[in-house]
């Protein structure tokens, strides 16, 4: 605790920023279903997409003087992630802090907690994902730390990893992995390109992915329904 | 398990139809205040309202192998309905299989568990009502059933049964009592729409409704805020 | 149990009228960070604020009687704060309701339980903050009281207390601390004009707040990422 | 709404007496992983086992009427099983109706809802499975049924369904299969018996089971924890 | 924030201790059914019964500094009770703070938020109410306030009110009213022990209550099972 | 995901061994009041205490097949700690497993998931620290890993990290840091045996810990209770 790392590696910009035309279910997909934090973090306004290289920030419950110390260590393109050392439900970020990340260039804000000044956010067009919409607030007492590794929601997030949120939720990616994931998504994607177009003309999954005899294989049976059922 | 029931009977279509016209709270209250599904099913994005034949889908926790089957049994004017045997926060469904029913014509989609691809859907104006947005990742590995009757968020579903949904949750309706449901909907409807214009009037439901004897004999008392009250 | 407290005091109509103008996070603050309901209570539509006086309902949980009880007890300006005497996520509250209360002025309803009719609620711009929306019916069979001091959402609440509610929650101030609380408020408003202005031109509140030294005091260390960290 | 189905079909007393010895995980197992109520329902005392004939009750939320009039449908090796139509924490039932209940020689109660007097009940040994341990009170204002088919936390039960309730949960047998699912259980526990004593004597599941080829036929791999390692 | 009130007025020591033989359950129903708490307050040990005079602390998420300050205004018969002002799982109290409660005659805690240390107060036999089980720890920041009016897990408590809690739950008995509901309690717990000799002798309440006749008119109807149902 | 690591370091089996005699808020507490998991993972049985090196599984939703791979990794002296890649309800372990676990001197079990068979644990003595008893079954069809570092109920641990359990939650300490947060923890040990003598004593805790000029500093005041108060 009290420790604020300067100075740390972040991915490619060209890789962080290609992440950001690519959704948060195909980059899990295609980094093997790993990395996506509790689904109980959601937008404060729907319509947003971000990527951005993680700072991090571990703050004690209801205490949100990290935050401040973090807005220093941040620059263009990062996104920055918060996680309390216990359950919170306090309001540890609002407009204000908003409008001195996004003077920075900061992308967006990733919290497993509460975030205040909704309406304001959204005005601003400074996205959050939160586990709470919540005006609670907070105190500045007790040091906690910046750019150290974390678990946030449910998900070990380094300095420098790749995150990437929208409207499903949120992913992140280790950053010596982001080359090889912006490839696996793109691939996926256009894979699923071609799978779209087949199912608007009315195919089936069932035969576009070959799934009929192995179904069988399982046991599958097919039945009428009878005449005196329900 | 491992079965698939073809052929089911669904209820008339002009009565599953007309049922989209009228609000979910209504249709609950119209069939004795039964049939709504756990007030946990949310829509994914504000504003839709579908009617539709239920076709059921019994699915393992993660395991979404079972709603590729169940999009062949499908036909224009059903909702597919889903239900995880066991609490289950994975995305089971995206847009590439609302895009495979909407070919079919299929209305939307009910699911007790997780969906992902939100903004997708929201473009397509495919809607769905989920327990969670989730982009986690299900596998294809275990067998379930289709057209079977389920349990979903609550309430029995058979195949067949009229679903409708709509921003205030989702109701199930009994296909056999479907036509009668509907009637009993729309008197109570009208019956609503005279109140309305009372309400709308200054008039107070305890006269509209004749509440004040009832009130008074269960001993209601009217008091005048004492001087050194709060 | 069985009371209805009639022509209760209320705060002066100019005090409530502007709080409407404040945020809740701001007046949450302003009066030493309390006051604010449980962060689960929500807005059923986003984008309204509302102020006003309150009118006080304690009702059983699932019986919305009294509720039709204290329409009467409303006048211009107030908004009702409805607490049932135990959990429940039953519909309590639809645009029967709102119709009745919109023609008598009042502003809003705060719930701790659930509320249907969320579509039409947001034609009508009658805005609602619950726990959930639920269209589960209700009954009419055991009274509860109006304008009793109630517990709602985890907050006391006094009838003609003044309650204001936004996106970002609902507070509760206390009818004689209204107008000393209005005006901390707007003090508040106005310093935090003076912050944003230097956020936005990039300045760290690290140094407009003036905390490096305390910081300090209390031992945050700054180190350079080492080389072989991940 | 509002009817009591008396003389309800039972299994054979000498089927649900013998689940009685079975645990609850494996008659789940034995009849395919199905019927297990939600994990949520818990004994408001530890190191209870019951098995017994359903008698259900659909009650109103917060309404206990129909627990009296269902006391009159019970025999010697029932067991009641209530749910509320909708989420209750409500504590329907308390030692008086467990006087009554034991009386008559009913087992057990399960509960989607609360209970209470879980001291008395203890000292009694009359075992109830329950979501909530609650003590506040009901009402007997709203009809229910008696020996309908119900949902009670995510199962469908039928009168007559054989119920089993032990530390691990409650499952429920639909009537019909009632002997067949015993005797797979029977056999399930004799095989388990088998694996028990190879597992004591220090053997592995991977071998007792033949799991390696499978294993490595989906790819698993073993490496050793490298030196530079965590 | 920031006042200790001391000399709080208390019930009479003779009230307070004769609550202690009656249960939650009877309390709450004999004062109309209101002052219980919130059900997921829970024993961390079974088998406790409390009655005791509230020393109320309000505390700071995450700060348990408070409850040292409120251990100087606690004498014998008192009961604590803490409530933080936002939710919080930190485990506020443990076995030294329980040391030192119990060195002045307090005979137990109530609080809603984390209690720590369980076996150690098991042993001491010292009863604790918490919602969470937690070794989350605390600091020593922020002021609370001791001996004000509190809400607790969804009840205003004052000091001086009186507390009972068993393994039901618990429940607060204003103090101007405790004479009152002490006597109404013991009314009711007579008359229970009438009707529990009554359902020992197999009479069911339908009779021993009277209620035939009031089911019938509201509708009740009995019917046999059919030969093909279920 | 599909890889088994074998040989892991683990800390030093007398340091393991002597953790075991401290409890988990004291080690908490001793390494800076990190490493504790969710406070919602509960005993199964009371009573317990174990110390251990974690072996680490991480599990597919709903599928515990790796536990099974896992066994052959553990010795005596170790903790396994397992975690689902979602959310999962479902019933992962049972007696069957433990027999062969403790057949190797395994000490218990972290999940964050269910655990079934809760009788026969409490019978064996074999303890686990779970989210949810759960009989509810898996299945064994997709990989995950074993003794790869793992997120478990919002920490981080690493294979041959310190796993403590006890009646208070599970605390891990990372490998490295065992030695000198043992230390640490008997030092605050018998810090806290004097502190506890002195509270036997009557003495409080304000002079003890010397609390009294800070609380004044930072505007705490006291009041008697005035003569009008509630």
């Amino acid at each position: 605790m009290g420790i604020v790392v300067r100075n740390i590696r972040r991915a490619d910009r060209s890789v962080v920023d290609a992440f950001g035309e690519l959704g948060v279910a195909t980059i899990h997909e295609a980094q093997g279903r790993t990395g996506l934090l509790d689904v109980r973090l959601r937008p404060v306004y729907p319509g947003a997409r971000v990527s951005g290289s993680a700072v991090t920030v571990s703050v004690p419950p209801g205490d949100n003087w990290m935050i401040h110390v973090a807005v220093e260590q941040c620059r263009a393109g990062d996104v920055l992630v918060v996680a309390p050392t216990s359950g919170s439900e306090a309001g540890y970020f609002g407009e204000l802090l908003a409008t001195a990340l996004q003077a920075r260039g900061v992308r967006g804000l990733v919290i497993d907690a509460g975030c205040r000044d909704v309406p304001e956010l959204a005005r601003m067009a400074f996205p959050v994902w939160s586990r709470y919409v919540s005006a609670i607030g907070t105190v500045k007492e007790t040091l906690g730390s910046v750019n150290v590794p974390i678990v946030c929601a449910g998900q070990s997030v380094a300095p420098g990893d790749v995150v990437v949120a929208d409207d499903d939720g949120v992913v992140v990616v280790p950053r010596r992995e982001a080359a090889q994931v912006l490839a696996a998504s793109r691939v996926r994607e256009e894979r699923e390109a071609v799978s779209r177009k087949r199912y608007q003309a009315g195919e089936l999954s069932l035969d576009v992915q070959d799934m009929r005899e192995r179904l069988a294989r399982k046991g599958l049976r097919y039945v009428d329904q009878e005449a005196d059922q329900q």
